[in-house]
């Protein structure tokens, strides 16, 4: 079940004006769900997007990519689950590049306006036919009030849909952001996450965008991880519609924190969403790396606790094992670190100093904070003032037996 | 279950003439079962070792490095399991100094003649009253044919004990090799593993030693994987007792490729033996990356797949789910890989290339190769002549049951 994870309410989710919401059910692996999502655009929306870094992206990662660069204004971004048209050579490009020219048909607007995503199993066709079927389905559905069903669309391994809104007020206008996201595994994001969209209907110039899109990505989805696999299809979108008439911020304008911020803030919430729910989680973690040289070593040593199935297992079964910690701080890469130096604490409990276990550490302190399900793991290496936090989730049986039986 | 390891027999465990083992029961973590080892080696004996690249790591571990650079010959290892005497500071390298001066008392030799090491429990004491009380039983115990029970010894989660001898004939006389290791879980060793020894009659130079153990260490212990969590205590000590008349041997020895080989050989078994031992193990995976730009690309290739949860959960399930194989190599971090130039193998079946599915791959072929307990993986980079090979097993509720149940 996921951790401390409500469901999101309908009528928290706010609409972004300019933004039109359709859904389809192709039957691409599963029958009878919603697995194609149809999001429109108004003329006039900025979209800014980042990647995933694994070398095998996928077809319509690739597409995104190309689409993005053309300078074309996007009007449409169609997204399906069941399938990742990842592993699919020239074949998947073509195949993701027909779903967009069927979109662009429908919608009137060219090929490149329109920014594919694909999420599901890797190496197997695209069913191209179920995917241009339902469009017509993705039209009849439309409107701007069922983020909570967009959100239903795009799940894959997903127990619960994310999504969240925030509202800002700038010179007296409310500017609206609502977000939705999907992924609980294959989650070690590089850049981007399985599958992201913000929208907001704030007026804010492309490179503005870009940059927040940028700075928002580093503090939430990249500071995420479930199993340290990243996907082959990790997308992150932010959008603009400028509907409302604010003047357009640009990365000096006054109000670009206020909206930066906004951005980050929901961004955060939703990368978190995604680690409560990771698969098979039973405890949320946050780890926090301090006093390090650089924000690098600080993330190294947050990611090496993250990662490590040690650690993750001990959680599991809520057993202070934290020697496991330490051992895991040890392979973080840091040549000269001095172990003497390093503190180490698990909510308020000091642990471990002077390279060994804190003399007055006491088991049934350790054993208090590990039962707990959302747990603190501070590490301050005592050689700088950098910092770093990562947020992740235990290793349990049920993360085997989903990965084990997924696909088949 | 172990995958295809048979249990050592004691009378295939050959005698290493100048090695006498005895054994004691102190009830370090559990009571009634061998936990100390005392291994005695006669005047004369050379001795390399090679240590984890933890910066965590254990003070048996600083100990052993202090006393073998002393130059001091070395006359006695004394092992313990249920403590790894890691994370422990300068309480924990005055504990194993007292283990060795106890054990230099009782042999009369040198405290720097003893290396000590530990393997069990992080972040705890050591028992130091408990390992001394029970010298006197390793003592008692002493013979020259009882490597299989010093493999009992050294166990802690694993299974199985893990031990095996080689003879090879050199100018007319029989050298013998014996080995022992243990281990199953926190297992990525870098330089060396969690505790291996081996130790041959011959009689060679602690340069060709060494030099002999950096080899084999490349090509066995450094090849395999686990979990992906290097353990604070990894050692594996290499021993030539010199009993065996031949000449001694040098980097420059036309013997120096022979013995070499034939450690390396029995250090491949030993290595192998610990992933068919893997925690939770039911597979037994052969990475192999070949045709990369050198051996360091083709080992990030490797080990990305070796480490991928998603990966091994497939094989645990049977399940080919080939494409997060293709993910796990995109994330191996070889940043201008070109995805279609790459082939990939499940034993012979040709599974993709020109990056996606090839299009003769049927389900049935993949289904069949992943049901074995023996499977295969051959990635062909199709950039260079490099090759390397890693062995590993899957990821099974039962790795989560060890690690969730382990200390508690």
């Amino acid at each position: 079940m996921p951790v401390n994870l409500p469901l999101p309410r309908a009528q928290d989710l706010k609409p972004v004006a300019g933004v039109t919401l359709g859904y389809a059910k192709a039957g691409i692996k599963t029958e009878d769900r919603k697995d194609v999502l149809l999001l429109t655009l108004d003329p006039g929306a900025q979209v800014a997007g980042v990647f995933t870094q694994n070398r095998f992206c996928a077809a319509p990662v690739q597409i995104c990519q190309a689409h993005l660069k053309s300078g074309t204004p996007i009007r449409a971004l169609v997204v399906n689950t069941g399938n990742a048209n990842a592993g699919t050579g020239i074949d998947g490009k073509n195949r993701a590049l027909a779903v967009c020219r069927s979109v662009a048909e429908a919608l009137a607007v060219p090929v490149e306006a329109v920014l594919p995503f694909s999420t599901g199993v890797i190496l197997e066709p695209l069913p191209l036919d179920k995917m241009i079927n339902a469009l017509p389905q993705t039209l009849n559905t439309q409107s701007d009030r069922i983020w909570l069903e967009a959100a239903q669309t795009i799940m894959t391994t997903d127990i619960q849909p994310k999504a969240a809104s925030r509202q800002i007020t700038l010179d007296g206008k409310t500017i609206t952001l609502t977000g939705i996201t999907k992924g609980s595994g294959m989650i070690r994001p590089n850049m981007a996450t399985m599958l992201a969209f913000i929208a907001t209907d704030a007026h804010v110039s492309q490179p503005a965008l870009q940059e927040m899109l940028y700075y928002a990505t580093q503090k939430s989805f990249n500071c995420i991880t479930v199993d340290g696999d990243t996907s082959t299809n990790d997308s992150f979108i932010l959008i603009a519609t400028g509907k409302v008439a604010n003047p357009e911020i640009t990365e000096q304008s006054p109000y670009y924190p206020a909206v930066r911020d906004a951005i980050t803030d929901l961004a955060v919430e939703l990368a978190q969403a995604i680690v409560r729910d990771g698969e098979g989680a039973s405890k949320f973690m946050t780890i926090q790396a301090e006093e390090g040289e650089d924000e690098a070593e600080c993330k190294a040593v947050a990611y090496a606790i993250a990662h490590s199935p040690l650690v993750k297992t001990a959680f599991f079964a809520s057993d202070p094992n934290l020697g496991r910690i330490l051992m895991a701080i040890g392979n973080a890469g840091i040549r000269d670190l001095n172990i003497d130096a390093i503190t180490l604490y698990l909510d308020d409990v000091l642990v471990a100093c002077h390279g060994g276990r804190n003399p007055d550490y006491r088991e049934e302190d350790g054993q208090r904070v590990m039962q707990q399900a959302e747990i603190t793991i501070t590490v301050k290496l005592n050689r700088g003032t950098a910092k770093a936090t990562v947020w992740t989730c235990d290793l349990s049986y049920d993360y085997v037996k989903i990965n084990a039986d997924y696909r088949s």
